[in-house]
């Protein structure tokens, strides 16, 4: 699919335009950034959903200062999620806040979320579930999704640093397209990868805990930070690729 | 040191008889756990600190029903941590909180503080700076702590799932003591040490963007849980180890 194919395939699926907009900025971005997998084969697999419903809108169950809990409601993730970053920027807490999100999936990258909420000032934290695909080193069935974790700070200076890592080796969209095979993706840290199961099975039961509905969703920390650490890091760091950096 | 000299020598440090308690407590438990890194040795290191202060009381500096901040005050880490996991669990969130823990180090085993806050009945994610001894694995001085990642979720058939992952592929302790070699001490992962590298760059500034005082901290998220996924889970898995099952 080229780039200028996304919105005219997405609206043909029934998204109103500010949807299409969304979703379109999130595959591009993808496909800008080296992340093919979470890029515009998506709307590939969108159009192959027979219970797709591009009516769909996230709702906003419980707003509290320090909590919000949020109901994907058939919406798609991606949607859902920019909602939420729409939310926490337009009202950002006084000091933080935990953000719920039940029903939500996919989500695509979820450094593309964290980023917008850093460079809008906010320091964020966010985890995902997805199908079990990963099984313990020592065997068994799949037991936790990929469950990424993605953090981003702020910085006076400039671009937030981007964290956003996968407990697997390869990425479920790289089986699909043919670049890993199945087999690959297991936790990744090779002999070490128990470190990298141990982190998928606490960030599956965290959201798994936190949501009230059984189900794929995600758990947003946003906060407001009380110091730059990002410059003298950056600083530190004296040209080393860091985080994210790539992403620019 | 045997497990019966813990609590004269703590004592013989000036440490107050519930300090002693705390402290012997964790370190046993660090021995009991297979994570002598942590254990006992601690006392003969605490033992060369010139600048120890027994009589330091970490503060509660912030206290809203969403966020709490401690500031460690010159105690050491383990006390600020239990001070901070007694007052949560004395006085748990309506939904969530966070607790941000300046001036805090060392804070030992993380998954010891979080299991006690899940066998209290609350999802807690807990992790904690260190000093820098990680490079990025394509070279350059070290950037950030190993810098732990704990998550505990209480299960309603018994004992909590904990999993506490250092990004390190073997621990500051395991160098101290011989068992491994300085070099050894890199981001875990091998190959994809570069996962582990962004999980510890982007905990070392949030925890650093979160702590209004520059210095090693910790960074705690206690919620109530809405599901008990934990059961089910262990079913799932079906006699595969789960994090944290070891050291039950």
């Amino acid at each position: 699919m080229r780039p200028d194919e996304a919105r005219p395939r997405l609206a043909a699926l029934g998204f109103r335009p500010t949807d299409v907009e969304t979703l379109a900025a999130h595959f591009l971005s993808a496909e800008a950034h080296g992340q093919a997998s979470h890029g515009l084969a998506r709307i590939e697999w969108l159009e192959s959903w027979p219970e797709l419903d591009p009516a769909a809108r996230p709702r906003r169950l419980v707003s509290e200062p320090g909590y919000e809990r949020w109901d994907g409601a058939g919406a798609l993730g991606y949607l859902t999620l920019a909602a939420v970053v729409a939310a926490q920027l337009d009202s950002p807490p006084a000091r933080s806040r935990l953000v719920v999100c039940t029903r939500t999936f996919p989500t695509g990258t979820l450094g593309y979320w964290v980023r917008q909420l850093a460079e809008g000032g906010l320091v964020a934290l966010l985890t995902a579930t997805s199908p079990r695909r990963l099984s313990s080193p020592t065997g068994g069935d799949p037991l936790t999704g990929t469950n990424p974790l993605a953090i981003a700070i702020p910085s006076g200076d400039g671009a937030p640093i981007v964290s956003d890592v996968s407990m697997g080796a390869v990425t479920h969209g790289d089986v699909l397209a043919g670049r890993a095979k199945p087999e690959e993706l297991v936790p990744f840290g090779g002999p070490q990868a128990h470190k990298a199961f141990a982190l998928a099975v606490g960030l599956q039961l965290l959201v798994d805990a936190l949501v009230p509905e059984e189900g794929l969703g995600a758990v947003l920390l946003v906060a407001r930070p009380e110091a730059d650490p990002a410059p003298a890091f950056r600083e530190l760091a004296a040209g080393v690729r860091l985080p994210g950096d790539r992403a620019r």
